[in-house]
């Protein structure tokens, strides 16, 4: 039977349309360092239309309004700042793509992201110039335009072959006004994030309408962002990282004003806006946090408008959520999410009428599923295992806000890598873990991290975890390694504090006291300090590697997993 | 451009399988009169689950997954409790359409509605038989079984042709899940529910899937419902009403706890449960909260744990949010919206930063327009007037959650009738009022009861409020009546207090003092009451017929607006 309802689309033109109309007022504060640059929502509005104006007659940038019309993409290499804001506004609300590139991607990386996405235009802040310039001999031809905004030396862009413009006079002659595509297909592309693993080329998504839109109506929800017109919102992230988190788009939404750091993103600078702008909430990833928590421990500041944080990205410590509350007054809401579901997936509100223990175990978990999220955990032989807050493995997802593949490229369709998709259609997080009955998600291990052992899982994070609460570990790292009755086993590679000797069986017995048996590996190797990669993590990969060209000097301590046997013995970490 | 995003629908059934599995500890607990009888949602939807195998294989009805699919109707003939929420969720979660049958029409619009929509299945609470029984000669030989839920006489329905069925038993063989139809095409029927105007049958609107679950991830923000799995909600407005305004949705998918008062509507029961129950937040019309009121003014009770009560469906005196806030601490929400629109539209929260005098300005509007509806005000003259909060005109709307035609009934199409949707595809709402720069919508009349004259609006309602201020005047009706110069002009009659003696100029000069005179009426008569409808309303339509028929007794005080000439002098009303 049909409804009788307006079939009428989900679109970021209705965002901005009703943002810089309704909410006209409301401000956005861009940091300058001393103080903040204010527009109101209204004077975003007015300056998105010159920009799309301009756009599509001066750099004769393409519109579309369904998924199968050519649209031009308007790449950006901007800090979060109030023109960021209003061109990831205004080019997906006239029905173009934006891509908001990736500043901090290798070079190469960056110059395949412009390719693969098939930007015309890249609109710069003129203090990036320097980042960018490395990459322009790598920038395909295809592009076009190099817009620049604000003041600085254009020198170094000299070497570009197409045009290149300043934003103030690009957009200074335009009307402001613009007839935003309200009613276009709410499938459309609308934004184009890249994603970057440790191997291979960076993954694209495409982000429709329809999916910023509902990420939107769900984000100003009292356990997500709990926004309104009476609020004031500081999303930390870039918005080269999944928009935002989808704030900027909430706050539009629903009239909170927004704070944004620019370039000043270091923690005395974030206490500062914190200080400055009181915001209610704020959004980062565990390490921002971290940095934030120690600048206002050293140097108080006043924090006390800011009622809730969000925290995610990575796992969060549970020390630094105790931290803010014991010290600061500041609710961290956990949450997990990641570029394939548009950033927020789960948060961690707990539920009420359970004692102090038990809303601690819900507050440091990833949090609990939205309606919106479909997913399912699927054990390592392939069946899916009960939410029962034991059972592991891989968790998958599907949603009007979860990617079902990855971008092609210019002209090319989406594709899906069994790594990341399953065939019978949905999306492998590559992220190991537990849901409770309540659905409120445990996560344990990457997938490609945990060992696959005689039909369970067995973490790499917990074993490390474990071994490094021993006196003598200062690092550990946990890694599969092929066997020939398991399957996979644990090897593990410490690193010991100098002057400690141990025995390996010792640390075996140790980790017995804290892990079932059969989780305990047999293989052991000492190492001067764990691997580590570019941004910090454990090079598991590396250690791999070692181990399958035999650069491992490697304990096999023998005996059936969960027995002992023959022992080995290790001296000190070398320094 | 294609996004990579998944198609995934938005399903009623998303919202069961949700609400019934991660959130299967919360509760809705349904009233008895002296307690609540609570079922988790995990039981819900158990039960769902075995009323739809048993709607499916046992009474036979269709379901469909495609706008275009046939699918049977399930009315529902009951109070708010958990039976009628396990109905109202399994029937659209199954394929089938629900309708829940407004118990207040009169008997031949019950039989209509029933007869219009097609329904095959009728299911009455059985304390409601009663009211049933003479509608049942009037039923279509369509409807062919009828499920009576709980204990009670069945005699009445002796005289039904088709079968009957206990409830309980109907489903107590069936399996207790149930494949829900989750990626069903998201624009199929959902729900009917039919809205009854003075003239004419009443109208049905057929919530699509979509509409509903957009409609719910709005109703979680912090400016409307406010929800979360800490929360209980409290839906005082019958489920025929809009679907309980959206409330039960949002608690199955947000985890809030749900109360639910069965039959016992009067405030000394609402004022129990609320001791009982604590909810945080609860939704009512003016009336139901002025009984309310009086209740708990008269017997106070701890109502300690509501922090919010919505108030919609007629605009809220003033006085009466002043008294909740001053003697119960409880912020009234004013909201408006109607069956057309699934319920809210609007809400009154304030914005921050004003003071006292525009604060309570903002909270005694019907509120701010949010996101995801499109509004314009149309002048008398047809075009738009801009939102200064001053220039009037008819609130006209579009939105995915908006209705865009009437139901035609069974095999026939949707219908647009000229009096409620515009030729350029806008659902004309029949209010009149006013639109701030700001967004918040001021109401002052119906579009029937409106007097356009000369190009602009007059108030029926200001001029009544101005009326009633006059120490001589017990109350006063203002129509519309045709005028050869200025179209339309209004026709004050008025009721006079007994003893006391007044001229029509004298009422003229009064209203002068508060209303542009262009505004004042020069037609006026004297009535011994305003005649009023069935719910209690002034009865316009009466007066206007009286005139034209000339059965009224008008004075004209001849001159052109705004000037005075000649006098008339009236008695006091008789008796």
């Amino acid at each position: 039977m049909h409804s009788t309802m307006f079939a009428m689309p989900l679109t970021i033109a209705r965002i901005l349309r009703h943002g810089s109309t309704i909410h006209g007022s409301s401000t956005v504060g861009t940091w300058n360092g001393d103080g903040f640059d204010r527009l109101t929502y209204a004077e975003v509005g007015e300056r998105a239309a010159r920009l799309a104006h301009a756009l599509r007659t001066r750099l004769g940038v393409d519109v579309g309004t369904r998924p199968q019309d050519r649209q031009g993409v308007v790449g950006t290499f901007m800090w979060n700042n109030a023109r960021h804001l209003e061109l990831c506004l205004a080019v997906p609300a006239m029905g173009a793509v934006a891509h908001p590139v990736n500043l901090r991607m290798t070079d190469a990386q960056i110059a395949y992201t412009v390719r693969h996405s098939g930007d015309e235009v890249l609109v710069v802040d003129a203090v990036l110039i320097d980042v960018l310039a490395p990459v322009l001999p790598l920038l395909p031809s295809t592009l076009r335009h190099i817009v620049v905004a604000g003041p600085g030396d254009r020198g170094p862009l000299a070497g570009f072959a197409g045009e290149v413009h300043d934003y103030e006079e690009l957009i200074a002659d335009s009307p402001s006004d613009y007839p935003w595509e309200e009613e276009l297909d709410e499938h459309t592309a609308a934004v184009i994030c890249y994603t970057s693993g440790t191997t291979g080329h960076p993954k694209g998504i495409v982000y429709s309408h329809r999916s910023i839109y509902l990420h939107c109506l769900q984000g100003a929800a009292p356990n997500r962002y709990d926004l309104t017109l009476r609020e004031t919102a500081f999303p930390i992230g870039p918005m080269f990282h999944v928009n935002g988190w989808g704030i900027p788009h909430a706050a539009f939404a629903t009239g909170a004003d927004l704070l944004l750091t620019d370039r000043h993103s270091k923690p005395a600078s974030l206490a500062r806006i914190i200080e400055a702008g009181r915001p209610g909430v704020a959004a980062a990833v565990p390490t921002v946090w971290t940095g934030l928590l120690d600048e206002l421990d050293a140097r108080p500041r006043d924090t006390s408008s800011l009622r809730r944080g969000l925290v995610g990205g990575s796992a969060c410590p549970p020390g630094l959520i105790a931290a803010y509350r014991e010290r600061h007054g500041v609710e961290l809401l956990h949450a997990w999410g990641m570029a394939e579901t548009s950033s927020l997936v789960t948060t961690a509100l707990p539920p009420r009428g359970v004692d102090a223990e038990q809303e601690w175990a819900h507050r440091v978990s990833q949090g609990q599923f939205p309606v919106s999220v479909r997913f399912r955990v699927v054990g390592p032989d392939g069946a899916v295992v009960p939410n029962d807050g034991v059972s592991t493995g891989e968790l998958q997802l599907r949603g009007p806000c979860v990617t079902a593949a990855y971008h092609g490229g210019v002209d090319a369709p989406p594709h899906r890598p069994a790594e990341h998709f399953t065939a019978d259609g949905w999306l492998r997080t590559g992220d190991i873990g537990n849901v409770s009955p309540d659905g409120f998600l445990t996560l344990t291990d990457r997938a490609k991290d945990v060992i696959k052992s005689g039909g369970e899982f067995i973490s790499s994070v917990a074993l490390e975890n474990a071994l490094t609460e021993h006196p003598a570990v200062v690092e550990a790292a946990v890694v599969a390694v092929s066997d020939d009755h398991w399957g996979e086993r644990p090897l593990a590679a410490v690193s010991l504090r100098a002057g400690s000797r141990v025995d390996f069986e010792d640390l075996r017995d140790f980790l017995r006291l804290h892990l079932a048996s059969w989780m305990v590996p047999e293989r052991w190797a000492v190492v001067g300090r764990v691997p580590k990669t570019s941004v910090g993590k454990h090079d598991k990969r590396r250690i791999r590697d070692e181990y399958a060209r035999g650069l491992l000097d490697v304990v096999h301590l023998g005996g059936r997993p969960g027995g002992g046997a023959a022992a080995g013995q290790a001296g000190p970490a070398g320094g």
